[in-house]
Formats: C-alpha cells, structure tokens, sequence
C-alpha cells in the first residue's frame, strides 16, 4: 500500500501552481516534444524481446470486425509507419528504470498492481482492447471491444468503462508523442451507447502543445463510421521521466 | 450477447435530434422531477428485502476512513434523510420490472453481466464504494476507494477508475433525483492523484433540470477537505423508466 506521504508528494496542483515550482518541471522545448525524441520513447516503450505477457494481441473473444481491423493495421506497421504498443499488466512494467517526478517512488511492495484496464484478465469477459499508434501524426487508434463485466445499461457498456479506455488511450499517446504524463482534463461528449461485445473505433489526435501542455482530441465510432459513440477531448501535462542512476 | 440491431435502437442521438421524436420522450414537468417521484423512486430502488448481494457493505478491506466516515453516515439515515443506496452485481437488478426506452430489451442469457463498478469481485482489490443520497437536497455522496487493479500511475488510482465511479454516482443521483438516465457529457479537472488504498469522498450535487437534461456537480476530495483529487460536471438526459404490463 501506498504511505500516506506520497499524498502529498504527488499533488499535482494546478498548472498555474505547477508553473510556480519550475524546478521539478524540465521546460521542454518543441524539439524536444516532437523530434526524435518520440522515436526513442517509441523504441523504449516496445521492448523486441521480453518475458512480460502482452495483453494486447488477439484471443479467442475478439468479434471478426475487431480481429479484420486489427490484421489491417497490423499491415500498416510494416511500410506505414504505424507502431502496434503493447499492453503489459501494470505501468509499473511500462516505465521500468525511469524515475517518476515530484518524489514519487515504485514500491516493491507483494501487491498484485494491474493498470485498470487491465483488472480483468479473462479473455472477452473486460477490456479487451490494443494501440496503434503513428509517431510522425502523431495519432492513435484503439480496437476496443467492451465485454459483459463492463455493463452499465443492460447490454451496454458504462460510460465509465469508455472515459476509462479514452483516458489511458490518451495517456500513451500523450506520452509517447511528447512526454505527456499526466491527465489535466477530460471532457466526453456521449452520442450513442457501444453494444457488449462489438467495436468500437477509437481515433485520437495530437491537436497541439501550448506551455507544457498537450491538447488531445478523439471520435469513437462504429467500424462503418455509421455511429458516433462519443466525441472526447484531453489535456496531459507534460513531464519527463528520468532515466534511474544506476547504484 | 446483444443483437446488431439493438446498436440502431440504442442510438442516443444529439438531444436536438432526441427533441424531434418526442413520442418517446415523456415530458416530465418539475413536479415529475422533483416532486414526491423522488420518493417512491427511492423506495424501488432500495428494497427492504431482497436475496440479491448488496456489495456497499463494510468488508476487511475498507480502511479506516471509509468505515468511519460510513459508520457516519449511516448515523444520518436515522434522523438526516440520507438513504444508504444498495448495490447490485447488475444494473438488471436494480431496475428489475421495469420497460427500457427506445426498444431496449433486457436480454436474459446467461452471460455474467456485471456493472463495470463491481467487475471486480475479489474483496479491496478493485472498486469499493458507498454511494449515499439525499432526496430532498438532491446530493449525494460516494465514498470511494480504489484497490491495486484501478492503478495508473505506480501506487496511484487511474483517471479512469475515478471518471467511472464519477459517472455511476452521477447515473445513480440523476435518477433518483429526476429520472435522469442517459450520460450525455461528462467533464473532469484533475487535480491530485489518489492513493492506492485511500478514500476519496465524491460530493455530488444536482444544480439544475432544464429542457429535461439535468445539470451536475461533484467535488471529489480527501477525507480532511484538505486534498482535491478532482472537480467534475455531467450532464443526463432525463427519460421514464416504465413499468412492464403484466402478461
């Protein structure tokens, strides 16, 4: 469990106050937001080799639509410039031998920590969902198929379940298109529900980078782009995870 | 698993488009919304007897906060007019006997649906939460702590989980505040992370009904006011839930 202390070292503030302690917020100029910089963080965020199990890649619960979808982006990695990110159980796999900002520390603790939309781990029954994500565009699209355990209206996914994969969509995307970490705003406009069971589509944009913050926009749509299901926009403060001294 | 053509039926549409099929918008007047409907709408919804779970009930895992603040609570449903709300594995629980707008069908396979709040059954691992409600003041408030499968960032709770337990207190308030029932925005401001295995108290709080849409509020704070975790607004679509005619 977390100590009580980090309450305090992880408040984030506003951004107004964040501006008023530059000493733990490294300015990060454009080059350093959308150079070769993204390339790197890319490389680092899809390790070649790894024991860690990747959550993101097909099962026997993926509907033909998201399984058809997912072939063809998975095309696009090849000559396109698209990258497939993995998904592992936890940030805490994602962020290995970076050091968080503000004094905030990985325990070691024995706890059994899953990112959230990984918490359910039977296939189809949760979360089932993967990135792709375009480091010039710097674009993203999520395949994400909601299973039974995300019901809100009988036979539909929560809203919550889909502010929950928009907001960690944005949160890769935002941080490897330029160090974007942590979510400031989101704001989701609801059009229609996402049947249990089917796709949903999940475009993300880049919009720009103002003062240390990134602006994200979203449409999630049917796969025919028939039907709306929401249209969403972010804002992530941008801040860079140092790399561990080693002892 | 839900029919394709439940995706056509479900269509929520933009409210202005809602406005042009009024046959199946009951118009509620304030008096429907705000009058003594609260009331027998909080009686159904809070069944003295019942064989289903109630999963907002103290276990081994609340921490000392949230059972205090509970037992508080809990107190001021004696004499305050707070009511303690019940929470069912599915939202077809809590809405058993009743007709679903816009041709939605209840389906009765044998899927486990769960309610994406209660996906996660193993005891403090996932979402704990009490959500109690005022019906004359029109508030509510959701004492909420998130377990280490609701993590984002190491030790912290995900934007996500907080955004979802946002939207099921602002789902459960405007209904028994007014019958609002379908989330047609949601925006939040984050402010501080929350820690893994604390509380954070969500004051909910209904503003306005116009136009049938209903206008809400919430703060979302530590227990001691002292840490905001995040402010947030939602707007609901206020629509009739009826009763089903006997066979």
């Amino acid at each position: 469990m977390m100590r009580r202390s980090f309450q305090v070292a992880a408040r984030l503030g506003h951004h107004k106050a964040l501006l008023r302690t530059p000493c733990v917020l490294p300015k990060l100029g454009s080059a350093s937001a959308f150079g070769s910089s993204t390339n790197s963080l890319v490389s680092r965020f899809c390790p070649e080799q790894t024991d860690l199990k990747d959550y993101a890649l097909p099962n026997a619960s993926w509907c033909p639509d998201m399984l058809s979808l997912y072939q063809e982006f998975l095309e696009k990695t090849k000559s396109n410039g698209w990258v497939k990110l993995p998904s592992f159980k936890s940030n805490r796999d994602h962020i290995q031998g970076l050091k968080l900002p503000f004094g905030l520390v990985v325990t070691s603790d024995k706890n059994d920590w899953r990112i959230f939309t990984r918490c359910i781990q039977v296939e189809g029954q949760g979360y089932e969902y993967v990135i792709f994500f375009h480091p010039f565009k710097k674009k993203s699209v999520c395949l994400f198929q909601p299973g039974p355990y995300l019901e809100g209206a009988p036979g539909f996914a929560h809203g919550g379940s889909l502010a929950a994969i928009m907001d960690e969509t944005f949160s890769k995307t935002a941080y490897l298109a330029g160090e974007g970490l942590f979510t400031l705003s989101l704001n989701i406009s609801f059009k229609n529900l996402i049947p249990i069971g089917s796709l949903a589509v999940l475009n993300v944009q880049v919009e720009k980078i103002e003062d240390q913050k990134m602006y994200i926009s979203c449409i999630t749509q049917s796969r025919d782009q028939q039907t709306v299901y929401a249209k969403s926009s972010g804002v992530f403060l941008q801040m860079q995870l140092e790399e561990e001294s080693s002892p």
